[in-house]
C-alpha cells in the first residue's frame, strides 16, 4: 500500500470510505497472521538477561570490605561498596545512599506509607491526619506510581510532561495548595515519554516555594543509565539543587538494577538528605533486620565499579536500540504525514509513547488485541487509567525479539490508521 | 568455690556478707580476664553459615518448573516449588503459601500496617479508624514484635507464656474487649522461653469467641524446624484448627530460612486462608512486582525438598546443641539450689530464658557488660522494654564459638549470683 500524500483529515468522505475498505482488508490480513505478541510491560528481553548470567556464580567471597560476614544479619543501610557504585552513577554522596532489596517500587511504597503514618522530618503531623493529601502527577506517567497513590488514598492532580520535564507554571500553581504534599517524577528517560528533566526545570522544582512545609518530590531515576544512544545524558543533580535552595528534604531519589541485571533479583537504592535518610532507616528498622547483603556483594563483584555498570549498559543498548529503531520505522513508514498520530523518539529508557487520533486509543488497543497484539490498556499512563483525550498508548518494545517487534509494530500502525479512519469516516 | 548446700535466702546476714566478699573477688577475677563476648542476638554462628555455602554457586538453572525465566519480573506469590517445600514443613496446603523476600519480619510489618490502613477481609473498617487497637503479647516474647507494634501505635496487653503456650484464660478474658484485634505467638520453641504451643492450646485460641470479628493471631513460626534434640516436635496445625472452628482468617503464619541458610539472604513465607492470601497479595501488588525468584530457585536447588531441609537442620543441631548444653552446665554448676534463678531447658529454637532474683536483671546485665559480656538489655522481652519484676534475661548462645559460650556463661552465672547476694545483703 502506498502512503497518501495528504493528512487523513483532508480526505473527502468518498476517499475516506475507500480508504476504510482498504484498511479493513489490511486488518483482516493482519488477523490472519495469528500473531501472539506482547508489548505491554517494560521487561528486559532474554538476551539482555543473558548479559548478567555471570552473577549466578557469585559472590566468590562472603566478606565485605570491612571484613563483615555478609551471610549473617545486619547492616540496615547496605554494603558501602554497593552504595559507592550507585553514588557515582547517581551523582550523589555515598553517605546519602541506602542500598536495599530487590525493588525500588517497594522503597517508594515504604516512603509514601511512612509519610502517611508518621510524617517526614519536617511534617507538622502525619499525612494521614490531614484532611486531604494530593500528589502532582506529570502525565503521561508510570501506571504503578498512580495505582500506589490510589491504594493509599492520595488524590492525584495532573500536569503536562514536556520534553524537558513537568510543566513548571502548572506545578507552581498547584503547590500553593497546602494539601499538595508531593509529586512523582521520572527525571531521565521518563516512563513513558522518554523526556529528560533539564537542570533548569529541576532547579525550579527544588527551589519553588510550596505551601506544604514537607513537600516531597519522589525522584524515580529508574532509567538513569539506560541510554539508547552514545550520548550518555547526565541526570539533573536533584539533591544538590534542593540543598542549595534550602529544601534539602524535598527530593527522595530511587534507582535499581532491575533493568540492569535481573529484573526482580537485583538491588534497589534510595538517596536523600541526611535527615531523610535517618528518618527512612529509623522507620525501616521496625520492619527489617537488613537487606540481602549476599546479593549486594554479588552485584559489587560483578560490576567492580560504576564504570563496570556503564560498560554493561552499552551492551544492553546494542541489544535494544534496534528494537526502538524498528518501532520508529514501523510508525514512520505507515503513519508519517497522515496527521493522526505523533510519537516520541526516546534517546533512552524503555518506552515509546504513541499519541493516536483523539478518542481512538481504546479502539486501537482493542483492534490490536483482536489481532493478537497485547498493548498496555489505553489510559494506563494516567491516574485511575483515565486519559481525558483517549489518545495515549505506551509501547514497550524490549521484551519481544526484534522480528516480533517489527511484526507487532506494523500491526499497531495498521490498527492506529484503521481506528482513525473509522472515526473520521463516522463508521 | 564449692556450692552452698542451701538457698541464699536462708543465709544469715553474716553469711551473706562473707559470701559477698568472695563473690566480689570472683567478679574481679572475671573482669581481669578482659573478655569481649556477645550473647545479645539470635544470630547463627559462622560454622552454621558454612553449612549453606553451597548456595553461592546456585542456581544452575534459570527456569522454574513451569519453564518461566526466573531472571525476569513477575510471580508475586513466589515459586511453587519453594512454596511446596514450606507447605510440607509447616503442614499446610501449598495453595495457602506465599513465598516472598528475605525477611518474615517485613511480611509481619506489611500485614499489621495493611490491617491498619485497609483492614482485613472481615474488618468493619480499617483498624486505623478504631479509637484504640490493642494486641495481646505473651511475655516474655520477641522484642521486635513489640517494637513494631509501638512504632505503629498499637497498644500492648500482656499474658503469661507457659510451657504449652499462652495462658488461655487470660487471653479469653482480654478478647472480650473489641479493641483487642490481635495477638502475637511464636508457637514452636518460642523466643525466648522455648515453649511449644500444644495442639490443645492452639485449638482453644483458634476456636474462642472474640469481640473483634477480625481478630488475628500472628503465628510467627520462626523456629518450626529448629530442633535441639532428636525429638522433632510438630507444630500445632493452626490453619486447619482455625478453619475447622469457623475462623479461617484468624491465623496468619510466618516462617523463613533466616536461621536455616543465610540470615538476611534467605527466603520468607506467609501461609493463610484463601481470603487472607488474596488480601495480602492484593495489597502487595501495589508495592512489589515480585520476589527475588532467583534466590527462591537457589534455595529449591539447594534443598531439593522438605526432607532436604530437615537433614540440613540436623547439621545445625549438631553444631549448636553443645552450646546450649554449655549454657545449662554453667548455670547449673553455679546457681543450682541457690534459689535465686530459674531458666529454661529448651528443646529447640535459639534462646535460653533466664529469670534471676526479682529486681536484679538490670544489675546482672550491667555487671556482665562491665566484665565484657554483652547481654540483651534487661526487659527487652517485654513491651516497651518494661519487665515489671526486673528479672528476665534472654541468652542467645548460637553466635559465639563454644569456648566463648562457656566463658560468657560462667561469667553470667557469677553476675547473677553477685547481684542476688548484693540485694539480699542490702549492699
Amino acid at each position: 500500500m502506498t502512503q497518501p500524500a495528504q493528512p487523513l483529515t483532508d480526505l473527502t468522505p468518498d476517499q475516506l470510505a475507500e480508504r476504510l475498505t482498504a484498511l479493513r482488508a489490511d486488518y483482516a490480513a493482519l488477523q490472519a497472521k495469528g500473531l501472539k505478541l506482547d508489548l505491554t510491560r517494560g521487561k528486559p528481553g532474554a538476551d539482555q538477561l543473558d548479559l548478567s548470567d555471570g552473577l549466578l556464580g557469585l559472590p566468590t567471597s562472603t566478606k565485605d570490605r570491612a571484613g563483615t560476614d555478609v551471610r549473617n544479619y545486619g547492616g540496615l543501610d547496605g554494603l558501602v561498596e554497593l552504595r559507592e557504585i550507585f553514588a557515582d552513577l547517581l551523582g550523589v554522596d555515598v553517605a546519602q545512599v541506602v542500598a536495599g532489596g530487590n525493588s525500588s517500587l517497594t522503597m517508594m511504597y515504604q516512603v509514601v506509607s511512612w509519610l502517611l503514618s508518621h510524617g517526614g522530618p519536617d511534617s507538622p503531623r502525619p499525612w494521614s491526619q490531614e484532611e486531604t493529601v494530593k500528589f502532582i502527577c506529570p502525565v503521561p506517567g508510570y501506571d504503578r506510581h498512580f495505582t500506589m497513590l490510589a491504594e493509599l488514598g492520595i488524590e492525584m492532580v495532573t500536569v503536562p510532561m514536556h520534553a524537558d520535564g513537568p510543566d513548571v507554571p502548572a506545578v507552581r500553581a498547584l503547590v500553593e495548595d497546602p494539601s499538595v504534599k508531593g509529586m512523582w517524577l521520572v527525571p531521565t528517560y521518563a516512563n513513558p515519554t522518554g523526556a529528560v528533566c533539564s537542570t533548569e526545570v529541576a532547579a525550579e522544582l527544588m527551589a519553588m516555594p510550596t505551601a506544604a512545609p514537607d513537600f516531597r518530590i519522589l525522584w524515580d531515576n529508574a532509567y538513569a543509565v539506560h541510554h539508547l544512544t552514545d550520548v550518555e545524558t547526565k541526570s539533573a543533580d536533584a539533591l544538590a539543587l534542593a540543598s542549595a535552595s534550602g529544601h534539602p528534604n524535598r527530593p527522595i531519589m530511587f534507582a535499581s538494577t532491575s533493568k540492569i541485571t535481573f529484573a526482580g533479583a537485583g538491588v534497589a537504592v534510595i538517596a536523600a538528605s541526611p535527615e531523610n535518610k535517618e528518618w527512612y532507616l529509623k522507620r525501616l528498622s521496625f520492619a527489617s533486620i537488613g537487606p540481602d547483603k549476599i546479593n549486594q556483594l554479588r552485584h559489587v563483584e560483578f560490576f567492580g565499579d560504576a564504570d563496570g555498570v556503564r560498560a554493561h549498559m552499552r551492551k544492553h543498548r546494542d541489544l535494544i536500540a534496534p528494537k526502538f529503531a524498528a518501532v520508529q520505522d514501523a510508525l514512520t513508514s505507515r503513519l508519517d504525514g497522515l496527521g493522526i498520530a505523533t510519537w516520541s523518539k526516546p534517546t533512552g529508557g524503555y518506552f515509546v509513547d504513541l499519541d493516536v487520533l483523539d478518542g481512538t486509543a481504546t479502539r486501537v488497543v482493542q483492534l490490536a488485541k483482536e489481532a493478537g497484539i497485547a498493548l498496555t490498556p489505553a489510559g494506563s499512563a494516567f491516574p485511575h487509567g483515565n486519559d481525558p483525550d483517549d489518545r495515549n498508548i505506551r509501547l514497550a518494545p524490549t521484551f519481544p525479539v526484534l522480528a516480533e517487534v517489527e511484526a507487532a509494530m506494523a500491526g499497531v500502525a495498521v490498527c492506529a490508521e484503521l481506528a482513525a479512519t473509522e472515526k473520521l469516516a463516522g463508521a
